[in-house]
């Protein structure tokens, strides 16, 4: 046992960690449990979800309530509900694939979707008592009941903790009244329960409820009108008033004060399950813009022979392979701390909680990569479809509106990415990840001599991995020296914060997806993975591009003199290539396989 | 004369040589009477367009018709329109300016003016023969009639002269009839006259003619529903079909053959003035932004105190302030050139003609920039509002989508880049702009030993301007060494054309601005422009980003060995700042500036 938790990187260890391509997992590891789900998914989004398109577009909320309910006959809003609650008890990995496939239809559904199992069930499968989880679970992963979850405010967004909602405890000490008022609620206007925060007294934190909701009995709350909304058009989302709204007093979850904990660590699990839910909106738009080029003529000449058209197909190709690399392979990290945890004695419902938060880190670097890359794919899917791309009758508008939320929900992606590091640098600080000593020993490399050796990079990806390792010396060298020089009082630089963040999120993505292909290379040949090898080094080189910028940016803003000219020299050390790819040939080659496939076929 | 002549760049020659800042013009140059012009258009916009923008999201195409009408009895359709045709006859800032101004209030409006006074006019007043131009330019120019342009076809979009709109003349010789469905007609659902593009025989290119539109009258014409569209929603868009439609053969615009031509033309002025038309969008999204970003409290703190609110308001301010710079420059180029053709004896429409075709190249250059920008700044801008963002409650959704048109009509942004590269390599090859020079002095530089000196630049952007000069060195060597490997064919390697362009678009925006500051600074005093320093160097820094990696995107893909040794070495010394500017500060001191007053303020 403790040998295997050795084995795992916790979280944010990737940093300082090598890791060996076989320790990864990838959709190439599905297991034929997986594949299945994978298949039936898909079948599903196939047939419920897609040909609907045009009325979910037309705010047909009650289709989204009716495709939900057929989503829980098919028993997907139960995959990660334990069996002892009438739920599949799959794994994180099975929880992941299915808000994955099942995403690409439209963003409604999948808000829908997301909000229920993830937001809307989970702080009872995760923080209930016993009774709350059997009264209240299996309707939920049945479909039979469908959740949301109430942690907004007008007056607290980002700041979820600051809600001005009450709950006061009756005399007798049965019921809680709450009052107050929640907007942007998902899943409102067909919900059954709530969870709801609010404040009990002066309390430094909020407090989680579970609150019924029925609409013939509504117990002092009321509904607003549903949002008129740039995207997901057909995701219910209501303001929700309290009015002396009473809930019996074991309805409340976890202790008391203890929801600002419980609405952090829903998020986080939100936050992995958001990036997967734009990854099947990738492939398919990278499907459909493909398909398009390739029919499209202008000047005698498919458009997708135009190079301007090859760098996006390209360019798309090869973010949605990326995201998926570095979902899955976080999915199973988790997937398997819990499964650790499980083995020495925590509860399911402990275990899971602990191993969602040990990659806090990963779940929020996912959440911002992989929601800017759909909305880059959007945004070049219009493109490809020239004034068509701007017109309702193509699927590219949708795709492009629905994405935009993705930066927004879930904490955004400001908040992120601040997020990412600033809890790097407290596990640091709690010596859960030692940035410390490999910090100290980049400093120490920058002092000394270079070595002017000619490593042999002809192994496969080996270049790129050494770049990986030198890369990661770049956010050493970038945060350690921020660290030191302000301290606690970092979290007041946001813009080196966000700078630092970017770099990390480049690592981790670009790791992710060259692990990936190196382990693919060694079992299925390096040929079968031609196009796979060219993305991965593609992308490694706009993350190098990306982190030369933002550590730049970084150094010459924080440092002056000898320190700047020795960090700036670090830099250009540590992002150096031996051997410069062909980012035209990379691009030409990814394309050309795309073209050919006539779809996203990775 | 000849002396004026020579004074003023010809179009694509800031490349090649060094503009004094004197010799630009900028927005702080109004003369009293476009000052006055710009205050009765921000009145015009403030009054009749802005508070009706619900009314133009719910796509009330008739208001759209109606404040069209009001524009016109403003005098606005006429700005442009000489005075013999019942126009103000104003120079060409003046038509800029009022692009400018008019366009905040909503992208519909923006692009029904754009049209009409465009491409739905332009065509006569320049190529019509006098009658043509009695007959129909007072009525366009005061309102009474609306112009529409119908150009693209469903088969004929970027390959514009690719139509299959047919043209047969009657056997009396009187008349034309034309059959044929053009697609994506702006104007068409009220416009009284069209510009229609058709083929007549065989001939290799299209023929421009008048055809009058009746409703109660239609010979032939049929108009398709209304387009659904993502954006710009009162702006009347649909199918234009022609069937046995009678056009007298006097309403031929020009030669028979000289539709293309027309329609390029057409295109260059569309394309400044639709850069324009993104200016006063950008200028409200700020203010709108900043003014939210101060009311806003989240962590007890008004957002725009955090530094990731700061960096997006102080690239959004600095993004708008090169807009104008960039777009007001080349149009007081184009508006002297003129008067230069005029006082060598031209007519107004051979001047004009002439004046706008020289500045193609700058045209392209302000489409592709400025229309990015506006994208960028309605994205940032929703980023700010949060999750209010994402409701159509507040102005950024709106603003955000109707950007979206900006990058694919008048030629998609795709389709500039290549052309702003093409037409200079062009015009290099006709001795127009003498290139060639200039690239082999960077070649012999190449070669030759680099000089250690230190230069003084302790004067006001002196460094800034010294590195404008290098990054255009950069721009002739990576593009004269692809002419020189590629020759002719080089148009077919379009990713490194799309790079080139990149590099030119950003020399050309960082030059307009830094000249635009230096110039002011030595007026008004460099007190008085701190932010617009700040601005400027801002910019030119991540103009030197964006130039290095398209550079170097460029090199490594095209040149091999010590060819990309030298080269990737000439990067570095042409990108090289001897004094890093500190970036962070810079974005402080902008945003500072924004915060205090509450606004765009430049
Ligand atoms: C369609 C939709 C569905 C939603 N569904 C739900 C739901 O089901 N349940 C629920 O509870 N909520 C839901 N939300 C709310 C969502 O979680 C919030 O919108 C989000 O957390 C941002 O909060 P805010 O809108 O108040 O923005 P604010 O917090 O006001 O943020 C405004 C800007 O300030 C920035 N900012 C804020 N604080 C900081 C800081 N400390 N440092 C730097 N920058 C900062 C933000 O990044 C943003 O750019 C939904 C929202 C939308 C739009
Ligand atoms: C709202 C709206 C209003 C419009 N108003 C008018 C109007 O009033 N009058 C009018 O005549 N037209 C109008 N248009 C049409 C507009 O000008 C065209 O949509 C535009 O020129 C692009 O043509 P397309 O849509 O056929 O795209 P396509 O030409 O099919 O382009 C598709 C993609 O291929 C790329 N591409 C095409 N050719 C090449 C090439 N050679 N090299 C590299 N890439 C290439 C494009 O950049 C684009 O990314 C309007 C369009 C819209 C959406």
């Amino acid at each position: 046992m403790a040998e295997t938790e050795k084995d795992i990187l916790r979280g944010g260890q990737f940093l300082v960690k090598e890791t060996n391509c076989e320790d990864i997992f990838t959709p190439e590891d599905f297991s034929e449990e997986q594949q299945m789900m994978k298949e039936s998914v898909i079948e599903f989004n196939d047939r419920e979800i897609i040909p609907n398109k045009p009325r979910f577009e037309a705010k047909d909320y009650a289709l989204t309530e009716e495709v939900m309910r057929k989503a829980g006959d098919m028993g997907f809003l139960s995959v990660a509900v334990p069996e002892a609650y009438g739920g599949m008890g799959l794994g994180f990995v099975s929880t992941v694939l299915t808000c994955d496939y099942i995403s690409s239809g439209t963003g409604s559904f999948s808000t829908a979707f997301g909000a229920h199992t993830g937001i809307g069930t989970m702080p009872i499968t995760l923080y209930g008592t016993e009774e709350q989880k059997q009264k209240y679970v299996p309707k939920l992963a049945s479909g039979e009941w469908f959740g949301a979850y109430c942690l907004t405010e007008p007056g607290a967004g980002s700041d979820a903790n600051s809600g001005k909602t009450t709950a006061e405890l009756s005399a007798d000490g049965k019921t809680y009244k709450i009052n107050g008022q929640k907007m942007w609620i998902s899943n409102a206007g067909f919900c059954n329960v709530m969870i709801v925060f609010a404040r009990i007294e002066d309390d430094k934190n909020i407090t989680g409820f579970i609150v019924e909701y029925d609409k013939n009995n509504p117990n002092g709350i009321t509904l607003g009108e549903e949002e008129h909304k740039l995207g997901i058009r057909a995701s219910s989302t209501r303001q929700v008033f309290f009015n002396d709204t009473e809930v019996p007093a074991e309805n409340m979850l976890a202790g008391r004060g203890e929801g600002f904990k419980i609405a952090m660590n829903a998020l986080n699990v939100g936050r992995i399950k958001l990036a997967a839910a734009c990854l099947d909106s990738q492939r398919r738009i990278t499907t459909t813009a493909v398909q398009y080029a390739n029919e499209r003529k202008q000047f005698k000449t498919p458009i997708a022979d135009f190079g301007a058209i090859k760098i996006k197909l390209a360019e798309m190709a090869t973010n949605t392979y990326v995201g998926e690399s570095a979902t899955y392979r976080a999915s199973k990290n988790i997937e398997d701390r819990i499964a650790i945890r499980e083995a020495s004695g925590n509860t399911h419902q402990e275990a899971e909680l602990k191993g969602v938060e040990e990659y806090a880190i990963e779940c929020s670097i996912l959440k911002v990569a992989v929601s800017e890359d759909v909305q880059n794919c959007a945004d070049e899917g219009i493109q490809v479809f020239g004034g068509m791309g701007f017109s309702e009758e193509t699927p590219m508008e949708a795709a492009w509106r629905d994405a935009r939320i993705a930066r927004i929900y879930e904490g955004t992606n400001e908040i992120n990415r601040l997020l990412s590091v600033g809890m790097l640098v407290k596990k640091a600080m709690k010596g859960h990840v030692d940035l410390l000593g490999p910090a100290m020993k980049v400093q120490e490399e920058l002092m000394g001599i270079p070595s002017f050796d000619t490593p042999d990079y002809s192994a496969l990806l080996s270049e790129e991995k050494a770049m990986i390792a030198k890369l990661k010396k770049v956010f050493l060298m970038v945060a350690g020296a921020a660290v030191q020089k302000f301290g606690p009082d970092l979290e007041n630089h946001q813009q080196l914060l966000a700078a630092a963040a970017d770099i990390l999120i480049e690592v981790y993505m670009a790791e992710s997806a060259i692990l990936r292909t190196e382990k693919n290379a060694k079992r299925f040949g390096e040929d079968a993975q031609a196009t796979q090898i060219a993305m991965s080094k593609l992308y490694l080189y706009h993350a190098v591009e990306t982190i030369e910028t933002k550590g730049k940016e970084a150094i010459i803003s924080f440092a002056e003199g000898d320190e700047q000219r020795m960090m700036l020299m670090g830099l250009k050390r540590f992002t150096k290539y031996q051997n410069f790819p062909n980012v035209v040939a990379l691009r030409n080659e990814i394309a050309e396989k795309v073209k050919a496939e006539n779809k996203y076929c990775f």
